[in-house]
């Protein structure tokens, strides 16, 4: 009977896990077509380490527990396979622990490396005339990936950093008076705008906030920001900006990536929230509150989209099927039908269009001030947002779940740790 | 007939709203002893200006929904009144404007200073003969005022704050394998260790996130704290921080307010938790993050703790029965009659012992490191964050209520805006 390959790369996401108790509890229900879902003990290191946890340990009440946890239930890690020999020895490895497990579906859950890393094993195994069927499963906050219309993981990114801009709005409202008259809340999403743009979701218009949208998109010309945050300050007696982790200066240069050095020769101290309201102080003299959403922002499980988690578990689901069905070299996709009301679907892209390819915010969902986003945006952010998924709580706080598990015993020789 | 005044002063929290409920609802329910409420605009700002929101306006519906919105529905400031001939005649003029509006009974729901302002204003009332009854209601996060059990507002930060390093500990698990081993939340919470402390309950014991908690009780000692994040990557695999916005080196600075200067001349870009991140990277070479909780965990009214809530509510309910039963000059306190279970109820005390006196964590709830709390810390603060009063949902977001209030006429003129 062959087995299933399950593992989770980068960075976690609020529900993950819902995409893994898609897989397993899919894989389950066709238990005389697949043995079991090996997953991956951090990531695609697991396969590597042939350290594989046998799903089957895991209870329903795990499993259903699972769905709503934070983190990444079997570890995760940051690892690109190399180009050259050191990487044939990685792949030549990988494909070796997946033949001595019988190992015939690998499902790679990640962002645009693991659908890379994903679509090199395939190649590997093929050459030496073994059965591999590749799936990639969509997973970032970021929402960068491309030949899907959104990733598993952003909508409840996207809920977060709209519903802690909609609170902090009020916070400012009540404080602007002779208080803090400005709020920069820093928010991860690499190279892209897109959580940057959820943000708009906050409010109906443009008079409420977020009132300044500052994207990678749209090199920062500092002296339109510090006019526009006058305006605003001004128009509505304070201003709240959201700044993407990944904006860049008019030379392209990342801003949170300076090389500048404290008095004491300390690397620099914040990024770039910090940065822009030292700037925003200096030039307006307004008083100013930085908040950095970091990991809380992919990690924040007792808010998530039920949206979003409902897509997670269905890629997980329409990975298991399209393994069954015999597709490989696929990334299962999400497939919108329409806006309004919101009709979705999976689908299947090939892999090749989308390893190490990035999809930024389009010109289109740009205001044309570059500060904010437009109505085809909104059209596209509102419904991804929608719904809510709390999990239980206990004493006070959400109830997760830890899995204990063991490895399942080794068929081949260790290779030296990594 | 005799009205109240009723105002905001302060920072936010995620439940000053219910008191503001509790006060209107409960005047509403005296209507034979109390005329209306009327709630400054901008805390006492509202009676110097004479803006005055009468909250017969308000609806039960509006009144329902501004129990669970943030911020503070009728505004607040950052005012002290000073002192001198300049304080003489702000507290004459409040005392003209509460004279003019038939006003007998002063709430003021705010902080220490607050508290200072409210016995001020009874001060001169009485040497006027003015009937003038003060009644301060506790409010802030950082649960800092004495002779109340805790300070509505602190709960909810406490959930929150407690809630995203559970969660941020699930991500930390998952991706220490090769990416970020120290994990830095910077809280707020001024002074005192009181937020910082509340992260403690995300774990059962010291294994669990948070691992190490710097609090301002405790001065830093850079190398002790590098040996200690060590210790904890070497023992757990990585190390979750949290450090209040208060820590104080051992000369007694404050670790935020360094006047350090960046390459370009821009003064320190960020709070203690950047500094703090920064030092770890370059004594441990770890990858480390940092997230700035800063407004995000004083507005997040879409996670209160229902018990704060339930008490904040109380606070403003007390406060009416406390006039209307004669009593000047005090504070309503909340007052802990067992653990476990919890019980408590409201009180009274004196106000000329509570303003402008600040509580911080007691010895005895600090562990004998100073890195964490210790059981009685945890058994103070346990119940304190019970219970979940989610607010409505529209459109994938929380749904909170923007009050939209007229001034009543003015009976006195106008006096130079501040």
């Amino acid at each position: 009977m062959p087995n299933a390959f399950y593992a989770q790369s980068g960075g976690v996401t609020a529900v993950i896990n819902a995409t893994a108790a898609g897989v397993i509890e899919t894989a389950a229900r066709h238990r005389t077509q697949i043995g079991t879902v090996y997953a991956g003990r951090n990531g695609i290191l697991g396969a590597l380490d042939e350290a594989l946890y046998d799903t089957r340990q895991l209870t329903a009440d795990a499993l259903g527990a699972l769905r709503q946890s934070p983190g990444a239930a079997f570890g995760s890690c940051r690892y690109r396979i190399p180009q050259g020999d050191a990487g044939d020895r990685d792949l030549q490895r990988i494909v070796d622990v997946f033949a001595a497990h019988d190992i015939r579906y690998c499902l790679y859950n990640g962002g645009g490396d693991s659908a890379d890393t994903c679509l090199r094993i395939a190649r590997v195994a093929e050459a030496r005339g073994l059965p591999l069927q590749a799936i990639h499963l969509p997973k970032t906050i970021d929402n960068d990936l491309p030949l899907t219309d959104c990733c598993p993981g952003f909508g409840s990114a996207a809920k977060f950093v709209a519903t802690a801009v909609k609170e902090v709005g009020y916070d400012l409202a009540a404080m602007q008076r002779n208080s803090t008259r400005v709020f920069v809340l820093e928010v991860l999403g690499r190279k892209a705008g897109w959580t940057t743009a959820a943000a708009a979701l906050a409010g109906d218009d443009r008079s409420q906030p977020p009132h300044l949208l500052l994207m990678p998109e749209r090199p920062l010309r500092p002296d339109r920001l510090m006019d526009a945050i006058r305006h605003c300050e001004q128009t509505y007696g304070y201003c709240v900006l959201v700044v993407s982790e990944g904006l860049r200066d008019q030379e392209g240069r990342l801003m949170a990536a300076s090389t500048s050095r404290d008095a004491f020769g300390h690397p620099q101290l914040g990024g770039v929230g910090q940065r822009i309201a030292a700037d925003i102080r200096q030039a307006l003299g307004l008083k100013t509150h930085v908040a950095v959403a970091d990991y809380l922002m992919r990690s924040a499980a007792h808010h998530v989209s039920a949206t979003d988690q409902a897509q997670a578990y269905a890629v997980g689901e329409a990975g298991i099927e399209a393994a069954l069905d015999g597709a490989s070299n696929i990334m299962i996709s999400l497939e919108r039908r329409s806006d309004e009301p919101y009709v979705w679907q999976t689908g299947r892209r090939p892999l090749d269009a989308i390893a190490n390819c990035e999809r930024p915010l389009p010109e289109a969902y740009i205001s044309e001030d570059g500060w904010h986003i437009t109505d085809a945006c909104r059209r596209y952010l509102q419904p991804l947002i929608q719904g809510e998924a709390p999990p239980p709580y206990a004493n006070g706080l959400p109830r997760y779940v830890k899995l204990r598990l063991q490895c399942t015993p080794r068929r081949l020789p260790a290779v030296p740790p990594r």
